[in-house]
């Protein structure tokens, strides 16, 4: 994995920097990010995304907002809102929450603000590594996964079919379900991931396959609507989601349309697992259909697509009669029973209660 | 129905005109064909499309190409071509195979070709018309299934489910799927349809919206992906699609995506029924998986999304990297065990030979 190429990174005291992932693959836009408003409309707008990149994110709001405060701009009170702001950026994916208690929980002992500035700094920065290992151990537990099933073919080509971006662009470094892929392909394993394009905003299209071909891992672009046709017809060997919210009876949310494709293996009795940061559980619910908030998002991402013209200028183009309305629903649930288990960094487990607290026992 | 408004119609003894759908619904642009030619390129380059409007256009097919010969333009040998020429312009849908067999039929006692160029011509005509009178019958069968949610529901609004469009645009007029909503529309019937957008054409939000839209029938665009949630979250009470090819055991191939709608269906207890002429049936074959040949289509419908940038103008904009490679499969097969039943000109029947023999027993 090459480490000078992140999506998050402290350009100095002042200034956290980003991909900015709505111009990717087209554009390779870095954004500055000064203040703790920065943050939060980086995350509602999108130009960061993916749970765990979110989680991380959001910790450097908090640092960004102690700096204002300090600077004088903001009042001292002004941290209470900003935990609240950064809080209510995005409300499916739980890693925005425990990064933010994680934060909160640092600051507490401390009184002095310039004392609090350099905790909240050493907090986030530990944030991002810790996420970067954790990815890393998803690759080594995931891998045997792809390796048994490259022995099993006679080391003919491993079909993985993703939906999404559940890359290192969502993540730090290595992602979440990119992880084993990477670490496969680095062990000589011919690997080749089916990308779910991933409408309405086609993280998969954009994402997905960008980084793929900037690691050079074979890749094939297919719509949302073709998977179930390639599982019927043996043109793939493993299912690799990530989630935004893994409840403690092992319910998925993720992406909308992952439901789909889970039913479509559970159909064709093609192994689906879901790589997890176990910063992505959410402990204190069950039933993720019930209990999960879905993000209803701008009815624009569906009436109009985003991409590259011939002419090489970047256009939205309407895809409905100007009258049209839509719904869009960021996420869906996939319920544990169409899950064949979980990649956490601590091991694989099956997805209920009893396999996560085989890993997790300090939440048996 | 507005008897006025067809997808397709005789413009004089030498002319043809269909809607170009390809550029639906942001302008309303009329094609002329005049060649047996320009009715193959009409249904590769799917100017038009839909199982029904395929096997009619290319019944025309047959009269322009006996109308070259008359002309001197083609020899006289020409219609074997012609007939080759338009059997293979689309591979899936199987109402283009029974249209020219139909044609064929009809030319088979005729000698001179003054008269076979009469008789291509009337039933091509009399192809049209039947294709009309089949959709209006869908509807009538169709209608009760509607009507009983309606009643159920205590006359609260019916939320219908499709996938591409079924609608009077696949056919001449009235349409499969459409058929039975405009007739419950048209009885005071609360009606709303979800539209899934259907890449990688979007015939859905193209072509399904348009027509809704022109009909004062609600609707709204969702994303292919967004179905399996709406139904696990009680906002879907029927799901209507049509079929290209309907095989003697019930198997249903129809627009990719199509089975992962069956699926979240079927695990949500949401009845999933198939409207379709008998034309679409294929008494020749039992499973759909295996002996249903499954169109291919060129990369670049995935790679690229066609609609109206804001500046008005029509383009196509790229969503991946360039150098990402992408597949296209035009249609899937949904089996007959994840299907509720069939909707057809004769009535309702369960989707397996028993039920399709019971209401054709010439087939039996």
């Amino acid at each position: 994995m090459d480490n000078s190429f992140r999506t998050i990174w402290v350009k100095d005291a002042q200034t956290i920097e980003v991909i900015d992932q709505r111009f990717l693959p087209h554009e390779f836009v870095v954004r500055q990010l000064r203040t703790c408003n920065d943050i939060v409309d980086a995350i509602k707008q999108m130009v960061v995304r993916g749970a765990p990149l979110i989680g991380a994110t959001a910790s450097y709001g908090v640092y960004l907002a102690l700096l204002e405060i300090k600077n004088g701009t903001k009042q001292a009170d002004y941290i209470n809102t900003a935990f609240e702001d950064l809080r209510n950026s995005r409300p499916t994916a739980v890693n925005l929450f425990w990064a933010l208690d994680r934060m909160k929980k640092s600051l507490l002992p401390i009184d002095s603000l310039e004392e609090q500035i350099e905790a909240a700094f050493n907090e986030a920065c530990s944030i991002v590594e810790d996420d970067i290992e954790i990815c890393r151990m998803i690759g080594v537990h995931g891998l045997p996964l792809i390796e048994e099933i490259w022995e099993r073919k006679g080391r003919k080509t491993v079909n993985i079919l993703t939906h999404c971006n559940a890359g290192m662009l969502g993540c730090i470094q290595w992602g979440t379900i990119t992880s084993p892929i990477y670490q496969a392909q680095a062990k000589g394993i011919d690997v080749h991931v089916w990308v779910d394009e991933t409408r309405p905003r086609n993280q998969g299209a954009n994402l997905t396959c960008f980084e793929l071909t900037k690691h050079d891992v074979k890749h094939t672009l297919i719509t949302d609507n073709n998977g179930g046709h390639l599982m019927q017809h043996d043109f793939v060997d493993l299912v690799l989601v990530g989630t935004d919210r893994t409840t403690r009876q092992g319910d998925v949310a993720n992406k909308i349309g992952t439901y789909l494709k889970a039913l479509a293996a559970f159909d064709n009795k093609i192994p689906f697992y879901v790589a997890l940061p176990s910063t992505t559980i959410d402990w204190n619910i069950n039933c993720g259909l019930n209990e999960i908030p879905i993000e209803e998002r701008d009815q624009n991402e569906v009436r109009m697509v985003y991409g590259k013209t011939s002419s090489g200028t970047m256009e939205h183009v309407l895809i409905c009669p100007e009258t049209t309305k839509a719904v869009n629903h960021g996420f869906d649930v996939t319920p544990s029973r169409l899950i064949s288990g979980f990649i956490t960094e601590r091991g694989i487990c099956s997805a209920n209660e009893s396999g996560l607290t085989s890993l997790f026992p300090e939440q048996g």
